[in-house]
């Protein structure tokens, strides 16, 4: 692949630890004369305005960091790589001890593009928009705080299919299916696929069994309920909805551009340590 | 069984046929000579003032409702009854079309008492009690709105036994085994049992079978959290708990009695169609 | 589409009904000028010696018997479609009292063609080849009768993956994702994918999750056991292995046709008709 | 307790190195002027010819030689402890390097004992018992080798249940209930309960949910196949069974009574580290 002359280096606000291999990556890339800016992933003004003029984002932290970047990156569509300061890390592509193999053959060149599915969602209210999200790992229909159930009524294509009663719906990519989906007792599916997963918490007396769905396809739920309901994607973003909102779900036109210098069988090797906590 | 002379008959202050079916039922006992007193569910301080100097409570409305009402008539070990005029009514005895040919034998001794195991729930934070709760159903250690994780170090009869990286921990009775434990993936008891089930909500990573427990045993968990968790009693009484507080479930020393006429081994016969939606 | 000009209609030799409808659909379409061959779906010489000559293959029977023709036609090409006179028919096209409505329009042209993945499976114990089947809906390996485990090193497009300590694996295309795959906690994908899923039956503190893979995936298991193991295909064909014997499956360079006319969205309009049985 | 004053030690005749720990055991104790009987625990008429003239069983191997050793042991009231010398080792009391410490502290009579249910099984035929067993485990009906369902209709202490379309359905005692019905999909009970669980393997769009029973609870199933059906206890012992067949399974009135050194609360604060393996 072609050579990378300039990076981002995020680092998490919260983790004073990030920034200090922020500062080290910094120093150490300067060195082989590669461009580099400094923001925190959190800041999303500064990050936005720098990553538009960058070859490559390294992100340092936990997947929660690097789901953020990689939604910023997306529509610039620059490359993300990370190093997992987290505590699972499925996303990460580097160790706090490995970077220092890595980034150089990253930079020359050594890297392979790995682009994996986003999810676009939109929350309307009759013919109002309230929203739209692009998500990297999931958008969850749920209940608010109190403990009752939701209703879901679904549309797949446009169809009528169900209506679920329960906790709530996740809508996942392949890479949410080892996140929430995953806990919700959703299959696990390679990033290298484009099909989206439909994954109910907790259905009550409701079809219970996971949805594989077409890249191609498109999701409708109705809200029914006697409070409220919270829309989330990727877990950060919250937007409170209604009985009557509709929230659709489909594939985004923008994806997630990882860098990647592993073997491109990575997933399924490393699979089963993540999911055993190695 | 012992004639019955006395009845409080409530009913659900949103769902006006329940507050007919109460007229109709006051009228037919007032003609068998059996003293009645009216209230609805939810007025708690007027059911409160008659329960204790009634035989029986009949109460007209869903699972909710009779939750509610055998709460409030455990502290006086009075017997409950209800005519099912909710969704799906797995613990009520009568259907709004039977209660005439029922309610007479029930007042004549023509029924048998079934206990059922209530839980007594404690929060605590440091030296000091929150709240002394119980439970027919279940009581729900739960996040809060926020898409994350609560995590839980659950210590059983005060041996540390397993950390929950979940959306909420279920301990339920018997009685709460068919209901949101079921949807959380539990098993199901019958309610002559008394021992209770812990159930995960969407574990990540983390133990996922439901343990089930004897009627002896105490649940601790500790909780962990970024931000708040919240404990639900029976899906209706919520407290809000954060970081370190802790939550203890054991029997409680009151028990449901509901009045049945039906035969005794009901409740299996019953269960298919019950979950069947029929 | 093209007109259908001439059919085989195959019935099921213990189900007389079959019979007697295959009688009745022979005489009907011989009136509309199409040329009609019979044999009976489990003879399969005489089967085999008649699809070849014709333009759509009905099937009159149940699942298994979709199955079994569908793959005596896919060397072919043929096309394929059925009225169910089985338990289910998640699979057909038709019911008895239907047939006369849609074969017409099905002869005039008035079908689509629905191209579903079929999985081809070799089993091999060292250099020697011992079977290659196609299969519609799953292939299976499994423990033989005894109630031991068996141990299955899976590798996935080479690479190691896990091992399961299991009853069985199966290996099953969307079509089978309704049939046995969910019986064992499987996803359920529409027949318009290709991917192929892998669903552990009872694995023994083994990865439980079921696992999506790409239309283009080798799945290779090697067999560990202290008795035999069993591959089935399509739960109708059986070969005994041994260990060290591997299974490899990937997708069939042929595919089911199935002629449809129906809308193109029947999959997830009927499918909870069919979960809930009716 | 009361010091022991005879022991059996049991090997595994196919672990060579069960036999070698079981000479060391030997003249450990003789050394301490116990008196040792050994034998296998396959060599059934040896093992039942000592057993019954000593105070104390010792087994050598994994669950599988325990829970043989058990069931010939309950008839006799006699106690059992084991060495793990097997893979998992749920059930044991010791490892090859503990044992020093643990038997001369037992001997002494520092044990406690754990009295753990047993599940009596019945087969019938029309008025004709085929079989009577004891499991500590679990009785499993099954499909024989043939990859088809078998239907079992169950009924619950003589009410008609369910019917399960099935690979099998499991009956486990809280001892089953970490082994075959784990990987079912049932709930954990530490063993000082004496409940049964009913699991059913890959249930066919039937009722999946486990089911916790009374210990005076009687289950029966009627078997439907068009082939033969399988009956296992403890996974070990098999009777072949065709449709019309009865399986009656409840309380054994004997039960396994095992000699425990280690805390009270050895269940659950060793469960996780069993199940992870380690």
């Amino acid at each position: 692949m072609q050579a990378l002359r300039s990076v981002a280096v995020l680092d998490h606000p919260k983790v004073p630890a990030t920034g200090e291999v922020a500062a080290e990556i910094a120093e150490f890339l300067a060195g082989l004369k590669i461009s580099v800016a400094r923001a925190t992933t959190w800041d999303t003004a500064a990050a936005e305005a720098i990553i538009p003029n960058v070859d490559l984002v390294i992100v340092l932290g936990g997947d929660g960091s690097l789901l953020r970047a990689a939604r910023m990156a997306a529509p610039h569509g620059k490359l993300v790589t990370s190093v997992n300061m987290g505590r699972l890390g499925f996303l990460s592509e580097m160790e706090p001890d490995t970077w220092r193999d890595v980034l150089p053959r990253m930079m020359a060149g050594e890297y392979w593009v790995e682009e994996r599915l986003m999810l676009r969602t939109e929350a309307r209210r009759w013919e109002k928009t309230l929203a739209v999200r692009d998500a990297l790992n999931d958008v969850v229909i749920g209940r608010g705080t109190l403990a009752r159930v939701v209703r879901l009524q679904v549309k797949l294509d446009g169809t009528p299919f169900t209506t679920y009663a329960c906790d709530g719906l996740i809508v996942a990519s392949p890479t949410g299916s080892t996140a929430y989906a995953l806990a919700a007792g959703g299959p696990i599916l390679p990033p290298t696929l484009h099909n989206m997963i439909l994954v109910p918490i907790a259905p009550h007396l409701s079809l219970d069994q996971p949805i594989v769905l077409a890249p191609t396809s498109v999701i409708e739920a109705r809200i029914s309920t006697d409070h409220q309901a919270i829309l989330t994607v990727d877990g950060q973003n919250e937007i409170t909805l209604k009985s009557d909102d509709i929230v659709r779900v489909s594939a985004s036109p923008l994806v997630a551009r990882l860098a990647r210098a592993q073997s491109q069988d990575y997933f399924f090797k490393s699979l089963m340590s993540r999911i055993n906590g190695g």
